[in-house]
């Protein structure tokens, strides 16, 4: 018999999972705070919850996709929260990019109420969220993880127990989101040297992608960019956030990478000129003003 | 009847480059400053000349891959050098990783002799220059790429015209330099930061491998780095020589690009400190260093 599970939040990421989960015939109880986007689900026979403390009572095993920390710590402890509602034995696993301290922190708390924790964040994107070929890393108890593993199954291609703490699945994660900022750096001044040099950017991208310079960001982005295309995928906003608890953790650590704190600084200031609910490939805007000249194909 | 092929410089690119043009059936004359490297090529069927000037005189394409513009600039237009010795019709492709505004003064210098000339630099690295699998990105007349196609055929499977002009393919060749040193940066200090927050770093680098993380650079190089093998491939030498094109050929188009810049900046230092020799991925030296931990799995 299938557990009965739960999900929280039905954004770009969140939305597709649960719809694979579905589709592997789990019986999944959504909740999203805007609650059209959850009732979205219901014709792929998802029950739609009005409230995360109906999610938690109904579920065994609670997933959760949400925005940042905050929300994360709010659905967990604030009033009518998971903490609240969940009974000994049931099982959260917390799959946004959270900031290892608060998913220990987090952790802490739910092994209190006897409540288990997974922190499983995930690399991939809205193309790998919805094929179900995501990249998940987690932290927590080896037999939390056994338990969970044929639902994440569903949901991504690789899955990589990084430790039994809870944070370890963070950690990998914010490494993740080291490489794919700088990646999407990469992309974007090779090719506003290339428009400034005058060169064909769509010939200079296939060149690219032939070679050593080739990246899953490059495949997945490029083409897009050039053509001006800044629908999200992940956004500007949540690059930034991100890149925050990176920092925050290379603090916490005692230490300092230059190019992810030069990358936070882009993007920073990329929010501030107010494109923050833009791809994150909208980095190159920065490039572009600074160089004087476009890097799009058409425009 | 396939036309006589001449190459200059037996490195870690050439070598395998005349190799298959050797095993496609060309007749290839090859010349190394340091005789024994091309004397290698001798059991492959290759004839060994004793200066650029016969290969000049017997090839009728003669190719070079050199190791930086002093030195192509020095077997062109040098006593005993290709304008000396060649005729006209003949072409000379230089693949090369050269600077732009070199190349364009040695094309107007062929011009004058009647020679042809294409800058015609690659990527893939010793791997994929062995396996005939380079992207080669390349500049000059369309009826000149015509007929050197099927010998570039045999080098690569991505073939990119950039453009009419000589210096088209080595601006492109620059704008692959930007991201490749990037991407090893990238995976450089996502190792790092893993490394300090004490996970399991031949997990992370399974799990990198598996999201939007991934790269060309990292599945080439990240499992060399942890076991902390820094033999080239590419080395940091190299890496720096095509950083400093970078920056020149930046401040001629009057530009500046902020990551391309920190990373020439760390290469200098790297070379600095004795490391020009290494693979260019020894760059995570440097952020080992300043975070006081080793990024390597078994050392």
């Amino acid at each position: 018999m299938k557990e009965i599970l739960g999900f929280l939040g039905m954004g770009t990421m969140g939305a597709p999972m649960a719809r694979n989960l579905l589709k592997a015939g789990y019986p999944v109880v959504v909740y999203n705070r805007s609650r059209h986007k959850a009732e979205a689900l219901a014709d792929a026979g998802a029950q739609v919850a009005d409230s995360v403390a109906q999610v938690a009572m109904r579920a065994q095993v609670v997933l959760a996709c949400l925005a940042d920390a905050q929300v994360v710590e709010q659905v967990v402890t604030g009033p009518g929260g998971l903490l609240q509602a969940m009974e000994p034995g049931k099982v959260f696993v917390d799959m946004t990019t959270n900031s290892p301290p608060v998913s220990i922190r987090l952790a802490r708390l739910c092994a209190e109420k006897g409540v288990e924790m997974l922190d499983a964040p995930v690399s991939g994107g809205d193309v790998g969220a919805a094929e179900g070929k995501l990249s998940i890393m987690l932290g927590g108890k080896p037999e939390v993880f056994q338990r969970c593993l044929p639902i994440l199954e569903v949901l991504g291609r690789r899955i990589t127990h990084m430790g039994g703490q809870v944070g370890a699945g963070g950690y990998a994660k914010l490494a993740n989101q080291i490489m794919v900022p700088l990646h999407l750096v990469a992309m974007s001044e090779a090719l506003v040297f290339g428009a400034k040099a005058g060169l064909d950017l769509n010939k200079l991208a296939s060149a690219l992608s032939g070679g050593m310079a080739n990246s899953a960001i490059f495949e997945y982005r490029a083409s897009k960019m050039l053509a001006g295309d800044f629908a999200p995928g992940g956004t500007a906003a949540v690059q930034l956030k991100d890149l925050n608890y990176i920092s925050q953790a290379m603090d916490a650590l005692g230490m300092s990478l230059p190019c992810t704190e030069l990358v936070r600084s882009l993007y920073q200031r990329l929010v501030d000129e107010g494109h923050g609910k833009e791809d994150h490939s909208s980095i190159v805007r920065i490039f572009e003003q600074a160089a004087g000249v476009l890097a799009r194909g058409k425009v």
